[in-house]
This record gives C-alpha cells, structure tokens and sequence, in this order.
C-alpha cells in the first residue's frame, strides 16, 4: 500500500451495492442521516460489533461479529453516497427551504455524522458488557431498530434509486439478525443455559 | 464474502503493526483509552478522513483521505489490542486498585470507546465544513495532537512491548501530517492561494 | 393527596425489598452508581419502558410495560438508599481516598443520576421506535445488560446486606426479560411472524 | 402485584387532570416535546425533586420532595398523553409537512424524551448539591423556568383542549414554587440565616 | 468598578464594529447561532484561546492568544447583538414559520448558545493539550474553519446590515490565522524544526 | 490595540484577587475543575449573565447582569490560575498517584474546561428563558450552588494560599446572590408581582 506498512482493512473500489441516485431529493437527505449517525445508524453498528469482538467467547464468535462489523463500514459508505448524492447540486435556496440550513452553515454540502435532527454522534448509543449473551441480544436489538428505521426511510420515498439500496439494506439488517440469533443460540445450547 | 454480496472494506487478520504486550499493565489500559475513544482518538481520526472524502476537490484528494481513513481503521484495531492485552487478566481486586472499577462494572474485560476519563465518544470531535482548506488544515492539526497523546503515552511507560506500537503509531501520524500538509499545499497552488 | 388534584402514582413508604446496609461502603457507593444514572440503569429502565408503553399493539403489552416501568422506579428507589447508605457518614478524608473528591465537590454526600465514571445520565441511552419487535427486543437486550451489570456489582463485594437487594434486583432483571420474552413471542404468533 | 414482590409505587389508572385532544395538531406535538425531555421538562423536575430528597435535613422537607416529585411523575404522564393524542393518526406526509420526519424515522409516532429541537434529555439539566438552600433556590427557578415554558406554549395554540391541561400544568408549578418557598423559609429561620 | 474589587476585564460599551439591522431576519437568526454556540463559533474561538495560554512557551505566545481571545469576546457580542436584532419583534407566528418554535418555547426571544440546530454548546469542540505545535495548528484550523462559516453565512442573505459585520468579522478570522501561523513559525524557527 | 478595531472587552493584566500557591497540590488541582468547566462553575455563570442580558427589561438589569457576567470572566481567570499553580512542576509519576492520568495524557499541564471527573462542560448547565423571573431565579440559585461549591472546596484543604482566594471568591457568590435578588424584588415592586 502507498502509505507503507502493512494495514488490516483494504478498500475496495465498489459499493457492496450500486448507488445511483438520479434525482436531487433534500428531504431524503436530511432523514438518511438517521443511518448514518443516528442511535441506530450503520455508523453505530460498525462501531458496536467490531467493539465485542474481543470477548465473544471463541473463534466463532469472533469471526461473526468481524464479518458483520465489516459489512456496517460498507453500509456506512452507502449511505454517505446516498446523502451526497441526494444533495448534490442543491442550490442554498434549496437547502433553505428543506430545513437544511444548519447543514448548509455548518457543513456546506459535506456528510457529518449527525442524527436526522442534527445532533452528533455518540458512543452512548452502543453497548459492550464484555457478557456475550447480553452482548448478542444487544446485537439482534440493534439489528431490529436498523430495519424499523429502513422501514420508515422507504415509507418516505417512491424513487426507485432510493427504496432499490434501502430495501437491499433492510435486507441485510434481517440477515444479521438471524445469524446473531444463531450464534446466541449455539452458545446458549453450549453452555445448557435455558433461553 | 460468506456474508453475501460485495463489499467496500475487506479485513486481512493481521495488525498493521504486531502488538504483544506480555505483562498486564492497567495503568496503561486506562490511558491508551484516550486514544481508543478520546477527542484525539483513531476513532476520530478514521471517523474525520472518511467523512471529509466526499467533497474533496477531486479525485487525488479523496484518494489521501481514502488511503489514510483506512490505515485508521487499522490502528484503532491496534489500539483496541493494546487495551485487550493490557487488561488481559487481571482481577477485580486490580482493577479497583487501578481505578478501572467503572470500566469493570459497565465493560467487564471489554474495550469501549471512552477517553481515558470514561466519557463517551461523541462526533463533536471531529470536523467537516465542505471547504479543501479548512478540512486538511483540521486534518493536520488533528495529526498532531495525536502525536502529542502519543507522546504522553510514551512518557508513561518503559515496556517496551507497549513503547514499540506506540512509536510506531506516533510515526505514522508525522507522516500523516505531512500529506495532509503537501495535499494543502498542491491545491493552494493550484488555486493561487497565497499560504 | 395533599398536593390537591388526582394523581396517577401513589407514593407507598416501603421499599420493594429492605435495603439496611450497616458498614459505609465508598467503593461500592461509587460503583453502584452505574445503576443509577449508567448506561443500563434502572433509571434508564424505568424510562425506556414507560415512554414505549404508548405504541404497544394492545392493552396487554401496555400493562406489561406499565407494571414493569413502575417496578422499575422502585428499584430506583433502592439503588439510591444503598448509594446513600453506603456513603453515610463517610469523612471527606475517606472520599478523597476512594476517589469520590469530584462527587462530593459536585454533590457532597447527595445522589446523581451519573455513571461509574460522574458521566451524566442521557436519554441516549434508551430506544423507542413505535415498533413492537424492535421495542420489545430492545428490552430484553437491556434486561440482559442489567443483570450483567448486577453481576459484576455482587462480584465486587462480599457485604451480605450490598449482597442480598443486588441478588433479588439481579432476579427481578431475569423475570423482567422471560415476561418481554414471552409478550414478543405472543404477538409474534399472533401476527405469524416467524420467530 | 401481579410482578410479585412490594413495590414502593403504584399506579393509578387516571390521568392528574383529563387529557382529551381531539384535533391532531403536530405543531404542538414538536413544542410539548420541550416538556417532556427539555432542560426544563416534567421528567428533568420529576428527576430533580425525587434525587434532591435523600439530603434534606428533615422528615418534613424530604416529604415535599416527595409529594411534588410524584406529582410530577403524574405530569410526564399527561405531556405523553398530550403528544400522543396531538399525532395521532398523522399520516407521513403531514409530519413532513411539520418538520416531524426526524421524528418519524427514529421514533414513529412514539413519544420519546428529547426537547423541542430534538436532542436528548441529560441529567446535565438537573442539579443536586447537598445543600438544602441551594437545592431549594434550584426548585424554585425550575419551577419558575417551567411556569414560562407552559406560558410559551400556551401562547402556540387556542385550541381548549390543549389548553386547559396546559393551564392546569402551569397553576400546579406555581403552587410548587410556593410550597418550595416556604419550606425554604422554614428552615431559614430554623436556622437564623438571614434571607 | 461598582462591584467592587480589582477585576481583569473591562467592558466598553461599544461593539468592535457597529451592528445595526433594521430588518427583522428569522432565517438569518437561527443560522447565526452556528457563530454563536456552534462547533466553530465565536464562544469556542475565546473559550479555545483564552484556556490555551498559560502553556504556550513564552510571553510572546501568551500575549498573542490573549489578545485574539479577548477579542473573540467581543465577537461573541457582536453575534448575539446581531441575533437579537434578527429576532426583535418577531411573531410567534413568525418565529413558527421560520423554525423557530424549538427556540421560542425553550428560550422566547432570548439568545442562547446552541449551534444552528439547536444543539448545545459543549468544549468538546475546542483543544488544549499543553504542546504549543499542537495547539497553535489546532487554532489555525479553527480559523480556517470560522472563516467557511462566515462564507456560508454570506451566502445566505443580501442585506448590507448582515453583511457587513459578517464581512469583517471573517477578514479578523484571516488576519487571526495568520497571527497563529506567524506565531508558530516562529517557534518552531526557535526550536530548529523542520516545518 | 494591537490587533486593530476597536473591542468591547479590555484585559488588564492583574488578577481580581491575587493568587499566589507555592505548594504543588494535585488533588485541589482536580477538584478546582468543578470550579473552572463543572456544572456550576465560573465558566457556566459568565455565559449565563452575558446571555441573559439581552432580554431584561430594562438598563437597569442589563447593567448589573454586564457587571457581573464580567466580573465572573475574572473568576474564571483566577481558577484557571489556581489550577494552573496547583499543577505546576508536577512529575508524570504524581499525577498518576493523583488520579490525573486521564489530565496528564489528553491535556498534558494545561488547563482544560471539564469538571472534576473529567467531562466537557456544555451549556445544558445554563438557563435562559427570556423571563426576567425565570432568569434571575434562576441566577439566585446558580450563586448558591456556587458558595455551596467553594466551601466543599474549603473543606478539602488547609493551605492558607489556596483557602484566600476560595474565600474571596464565595464571598462574592454571596454578594452576587444579593444584587440578583434586589433585583428581582425591584421588577417585582415594579410590577406588584406578589413574591
């Protein structure tokens, strides 16, 4: 790599799933940001998972919440594109009147990891116990409240170019779900603990 | 990917920088959580290049921030490590004596993205405007405050399992500075800006 | 009622179970703080199931959350004497030693809804999306975290009078979650969503 | 009680004083937030009063505290109930239409405690010292502060049924502020501190 | 001074630069507050300055961020006057219409130091940490950044009242930034190191 | 002045009342941060005087709450000042056994507005309601909260260099504390407001 060293993440060039929004739409923007840098946007997904990692019980576990945790940080950039794309070209008059001013002010037409309100980020939207039970119940939560969120994203909307990588998304959420289900279960069946 | 579909990011199993702390040293684990959650942290870092990619002026921009975004990613990895090895093992009774018996009862053994005071990490840390000048001189001021933690970080140790990846960590982020600094400097070139 | 006008919570001067602990206890006082006004307090408890009672589908989950959310201010109730018992009478040259100087500079011997770490209480903390499966797997998943939570408490002392309120709230947090569990499952057949 | 054990409150099926909102009106909805997770909301009072009781100096002065705090419990019920019924029925496009879209896409048509701009409550806004002249100067400005937000949002709206809790709410904060003057008074002379 | 005692400050009633808007502006009001309580505001421009000086190396360093910090001060002023006369004699019906009802319940008329969201002001913002490279490149960025805000804030309105105070108020963030620059130019001069 | 204009705030290099520690003490250095970014500290009440002013009613209260909120600018500086003192020559190895390790790495010597466990200070600590009542309430209470905190802080040490200007500062919470209150007695005469 040009920086040197040896790193442990390698971008790859490629959304997990192509991007392509064709129409200006501010008012998508502004309730993305939700999934980016809400309570329970991809943001705090990623951060939630690659976080648990360290005292998941075994290898398995392990290895399940990388591979997911993985995958957030590809959600993540999904849906910086969208927002980008959702407010490219918008006009300060535009921005105006879709109530993004306080975006337009303070981040012109950047993404910043703000809820749909535009409060900031915190970590005190995650949890780690170090307790895999509590931590893989905490997961299938999160992954639930991910796709109630995707759910009221596409109520929103009736452009394809939108609902296509929200639906793929809300997809993916449910997908995780069950494989955190799994593997709460098989760790529950290890340990003869009663679910 | 066993996970289904393409994604962005892939996860090589191996720090960008072998970590092998031997001997417990909660002392350590405490302030390296500065740079773990801190408002100088690699979360931040990762959190601040990422995010800004998007409305660099053109392609050679956001290809820095790309390539050093990612690299972050790989040392909050190390980071995270750190912490884990540092706290590997100890026992209640050590963990009350290092004044990590907050971290105990919410985070067990676990990694959380706190500062080395066990507050939250929030997005208020970091900076996007959506102008090339302020973000890459955010960028460089960033790097070297990190080069200052990591220089205090230093100063605490004499483990030389923990002063290699620190050194290490505190010379990356020179030459972060530096990029981020020639990257400055091209476009203010370019655009007849007098430094 | 004294106060005039009729009012929907009736205070009853009893505590849900005795808590009487003899022997000043800073340490714990500090730490079971992080059921007070911590992430996965009972604070935080009482909140998150008395605000999501609102969109629950029918009147039985309404007064399951009711019933629980109202219990839970008891046990609120019960963490805040322990803290204050445990820090009766305790000199400020004894604070000063088990790191409370920042408590009693802020709040003398007084309870404050913050964490293990004098980190203010927000309602960050806490999840409500109108969706009863993401609500209600919001709640087990914090039952979870609150029994964990209380299982570190209990492994930091030995007292029998901190032991015996830990061990039943422990037990109320393990009922709490197998009633979330069981309304979930009923409205899960009774919608034929597969589990 | 059906959760088994004796619990230190009960609820009682009634709201303090009716609440009957008959028209959707999601302006106020998005106001009466202010009340319910604002700096100087019914749960804020609520949190204040019942937290300040431990530290008063007698039996007389820890049941006001605990008389006014239960009441105010009974509030945060009512400003529930007012949000609750104010969206009702609302359909997507006229929470867009109110700038509720943040709302909907993080919490549907559920109550959540954030204020008017959508940020989340903290015990930040709370105050708890130790000391009873400064705890109940504290009560008697948050009653104050809490009398001119009811006057604010009195001042948004003509509709009696929204005004008449709201009339009701703001008359109990100035008899609270007497109660809290008086007890204030009590123990001033108690203690020949002159006012 | 009638409060008696000797004070460090002295107010002089007479803005920097005169503000004098003669037409109630409610758009420009809520965006101001980026200047006011935002992350790159005026508040944290002092607040940064003023806290950073006692650990600069020398008189040099600390007579320069006093003066730049005790003229932020007086920006702050300017931008409250400002905001204030954006909202004089603004309408409830106004102030609804133009977003503001978040404002008007919480705070009426008052200015209050939130960003232009109506988040609050935290010092997560701002950077102290005792290595003057660090801090002075931490201040250059910042200006850098409160210049963009003013730009964008620029671009928001054509009356002249607005205009021109924002317009001398973004050339001091130039001139500031030079200031810290030559400063740190300076120093590092002193110390031989390679910029 | 040296950087051009004319400003609204002088500085004079004299502190209100002189500080002068000779004896190193960390633990006071700690705690006087409640008094420098905590919840009631001198930071909090410059912003919540200064910001008031703008909505009294008249020149009366603009004056005083101007004196005051400047005379508190001072305060900060002495406690910045004191905390500075307190810390100053101190090794790596004393600021570990003081529990400053959090200080030490994200700080270094220098001074930082957080309150005495390390959290950011926010302007969630102040009020302002654009209520002359409300506001001066609300500032009656502040400056008990204030005393209330200095002598905590009193209570904490015996060295005469640091317990003067604790003195002089409480004293002049008391002196505050009475000009707010004939304040609000004025308007409330004025207004035949029955107290």
């Amino acid at each position: 790599m040009a920086m040197g060293g040896i790193i442990m993440w390698k971008y790859i060039k490629k959304l997990e799933y192509p991007v392509n929004i064709q129409k200006k739409n501010l008012e998508m923007a502004k309730v993305l940001l939700a999934q980016y840098g809400g309570p329970d946007s991809e943001f705090g997904a990623a951060m939630r998972y690659l976080n648990q990692r360290y005292t998941m019980p075994d290898e398995k576990g392990m290895a399940l919440l990388t591979d997911i945790g993985t995958e957030e940080l590809a959600h993540i950039e999904m849906i910086a594109t969208m927002i980008y794309q959702c407010m490219k070209g918008a006009t300060i008059e535009e921005l105006k009147e879709a109530g993004l001013c306080g975006q337009y002010v303070q981040h012109d037409h950047a993404v910043f990891p703000v809820d749909a309100n535009g409060v900031a980020f915190t970590s005190a939207y995650i949890e780690t116990t170090g307790d895999w039970r509590s931590d893989l119940e905490s997961d299938m939560a999160a992954e639930q409240r991910a796709r109630t969120t995707y759910e009221h994203l596409m109520n929103m909307t009736t452009d394809p170019d939108i609902l296509a990588p929200l639906s793929f998304l809300r997809q993916r959420e449910i997908v995780h779900y069950q494989r955190f289900k799994e593997l709460k279960e098989y760790y529950e069946n290890k340990n003869n603990i009663n679910k």
